[in-house]
């Protein structure tokens, strides 16, 4: 049986990038590794829209958001998180954490954090030092409007940081136009890289704050000595560089393409999945859905891990459930990265062939039916 | 030109380690991947000779630094560093950036810390909460004799926390008999990956230190949380899972050979590769040496960085230079991980040509002779 990979991250790799990972080891400190590290975040500046400095780290997402955090907000400080699912929570955690006083903006999971919520918490709250928030908001499916929330932003002294871990490269995302300070994203999403690489995006403003304040909470994650070091285009600790050396293959293959064509071809795959999945009388979990991913709920009387568990062993599609309380009700289907529309009909082939087989009123085909459609008219 | 990685780090990869590397990228939170990483976490166990848990982290060695250190010791309080080198100097760096009072024990660059030191240190400083040392100083080549400490500590209230990045799995260390607390390694050195992953090994003692206090200064380096996730043989934050997952090929290669044969084996390397360097004159640089790596004094005259340019570029032999101020004046050749024999045969082979071509006097064979007796000797 042939496996699909369909989850938001990890998603699959592209086989030359696989290939890239099986060469030899080389030494990290050469001339020729330098070079390829700074071509490397060229070319991410591409995939940010962006002029800024985008840090490399050797870990998962979640340490590029503590890097974010820890470096540009002093103890005590006020942080305004907007929260729509479990990756705004994660924000207010870190701030938890290291002593940081979040202010939360939460809305229902399935829903977006408005602008105007946004800006009331920034009359309420003109001392704090920063906004956190998610491009896509990964457990749900949701996107938020970050360039209403940058131009916000903008116009406060606080920073924009934003969780785009697995929106970047899939959605449109303009860090400069849309004033985003510190953007963090990971490898193993529309990168197309195994997870084990995080990168940070960092703005004048936000470079501002980080001299302005000693952090006293990073060391591994310290941004200004990462800052010093790439001066030489080089780590202040080993990188995972064999992961370095393969994500030049993967973002080869994305600037070819274009960061605007990525994201239109992503829409059409967003726009073709869920006029799929509603033709076959399933409805939508977010409202704004983002282009990344769509999210279905669990039609009634299905259990979405039962659902999700023969799609795996019946078809080898692998798609994700929810998590924690969303467990069972929703499943998730990514298009970022290396997933293409082919992979999308047979996600939706899989959900019909599998709705049917568990007593669930499905007629065979119209969702493939009305994705076919969608593809046609984007052609 | 065949090109051999003779570096303390990264090292070379086995060759069915890299084609793992290649497979496709599985979805993590499976049965699958949990019983993948409950095996791997059993097999460093043995490489740990240790009972204790180890927890995975998906960083560089340092990242495990930071997470021993910050997890178990509270702001405020008193380390003992134990500094004879680079490595040395980094638990001293993450004592600052996290406000512990560092109190250092340090020895010339070349020689060991010895036990005596640290004694008086502890008794000059009773609240000492931790020792900090290092089992391979990478930097200078030494061992220190990381069993004394234990014995020493042991009886105190403080931790003892080693950086065995490259010493571990190349050299004798006993977790458990030598009562290290936490034990830091790194997947780029004798565990034979790539840079990516990184390991601590946590004490019944630790624990109750980390349980007693609660740090304002983990979130991504979380201890007690990475704990929670091991009960479900899970990761907090999605783990570099390729890399475990290729760890596991690495591992059932080191464990079917069995961790005393390997420090037999390394311990013989060793011996060679100093025999051969002794025997064309040159001197050794640490006192006493470990059977990780030999670094070795680049003689009067002789500018290292143009021997190592040398060795890899008409040779293909990639050798370490020194480090900040060792820079020039010394190199190191690895002989942990995936290196054998006649790798070092290589070595001693090039370093014997480019002196010659130096114009430093050197009878040719000579080295290689000395080393060959050491290897007839033990077989």
């Amino acid at each position: 049986m042939k496996f699909r990979l369909l989850t938001p991250g990890p998603t699959p790799v592209p086989e030359e990038t696989l290939l890239e990972l099986a060469k030899p080891v080389p030494f990290h400190r050469t001339p020729e590794f330098r070079q390829l590290l700074a071509e490397v975040l060229d070319d991410l500046r591409t995939v940010y829209c962006s002029k800024n400095t985008v840090i490399p780290l050797t870990s998962s997402g979640t340490g590029a958001l503590e890097a974010a955090l820890v470096n540009s907000v002093p103890t005590g400080k006020k942080v305004i998180c907007l929260i729509a699912g479990r990756f705004g929570e994660r924000w207010k955690n870190i701030c938890k954490a290291f002593g940081l006083e979040a202010i939360t903006v939460t809305v229902p999971y399935g829903q977006a954090v408005q602008p105007d919520q946004l800006k009331r918490a920034l009359t309420d709250h003109p001392d704090a030092a920063a906004v956190c928030s998610t491009l896509s908001e990964t457990s749900t499916g949701i996107g938020h409007d970050i360039a209403a929330f940058g131009k916000i932003v903008a116009q406060s002294p606080a920073l924009l940081l934003v969780d785009a871990v697995s929106g970047l490269g899939a959605m449109e995302c303009r860090v400069d136009d849309w004033n985003i300070d510190l953007c963090c994203t990971g490898s193993q999403k529309a990168l197309m890289l195994p997870p084990g690489l995080a990168f940070v995006s960092v703005s004048a403003k936000a470079w501002q704050a980080i001299d302005k304040h000693d952090a006293p909470r990073a060391f591994y994650f310290d941004l200004k000595k990462a800052r010093k070091n790439l001066e030489n285009s080089d780590t202040p600790y080993t990188p995972a560089h064999t992961l370095v050396r393969a994500l030049r293959v993967s973002l080869k293959k994305i600037l070819a393409e274009g960061m605007e064509n990525i994201w239109m071809r992503q829409a059409r795959y967003a726009q073709a999945a869920r006029a799929g999945f509603l033709a076959l009388g399933l409805e939508l979990f977010a409202n704004p859905p983002n282009n990344a991913l769509t999210v279905v709920k669990s039609p009634p009387g299905i259990d979405s891990t039962v659902l999700l568990t023969k799609l795996e062993k019946q078809y080898g599609l692998k798609l994700a459930n929810g998590q924690d309380e969303l467990k069972g009700k929703i499943f998730r289907l990514a298009h970022m990265g290396y997933i293409d529309m082919f992979d999308i009909l047979a996600a939706i082939s899989g959900v019909e062939l599998v709705l049917k087989e568990m007593g669930h009123p499905v007629e065979l085909g119209k969702g493939l039916a009305a994705a076919q459609k969608v593809f046609a008219a984007n052609e």
